[in-house]
């Protein structure tokens, strides 16, 4: 296995944080065509604004093509004035485990 | 859904990357049964030493339990001499996904 694996975080402005993860999810009907066999959203447990995601994908092209993806770049277009602009993001490449 | 997430990151002393993948992913068998629903291992596409380790669980109780669990501590005590001692970690609530 080679997969593309990808881990990033976002910070939601107060109060906003579920209205961020809802529009995470809304989209998760079109990942799999386009390439995703994995997408999880969580909420961390250590405050009440941070959101990671962890993604795996069937190559690096295949995230980058879907963000160029009209349902993405709206729900990116959505999410972003409820976002505080602190992300982190980790590219990796998937070794292997149970479920993926 | 309200599963337990973990999110992990450690670093292996140069050229043991590879060998600490092997034992995280040794025990892959064994997680099912206690509770993991999923379990991924990747690798940092950034440098040649940091694993990512991303695992749902059932609950945390489940995920506290595995780590007593005989087989996860011959693991731990198998890597740990290959690791430089640098660790982070995140607990988070499982909002959904793909996969998941």
């Amino acid at each position: 296995m080679a997969a593309y694996g990808y881990i990033g975080s976002m910070k939601a402005k107060p109060g906003h944080r579920d209205d961020v993860v809802s529009i995470l999810l809304s989209g998760v009907d079109h990942l799999r065509e386009a390439g995703c066999d994995l997408y999880i959203v969580s909420t961390s447990d250590a405050d009440d604004v941070t959101i990671w995601v962890t993604e795996v994908w069937q190559s690096k092209a295949h995230h980058d093509a879907s963000l160029q993806l009209p349902e993405t770049k709206a729900a990116i277009s959505e999410a972003m004035p409820m976002l505080t602009g602190e992300f982190s993001s980790r590219e990796l490449t998937v070794a292997g485990g149970l479920g993926v």
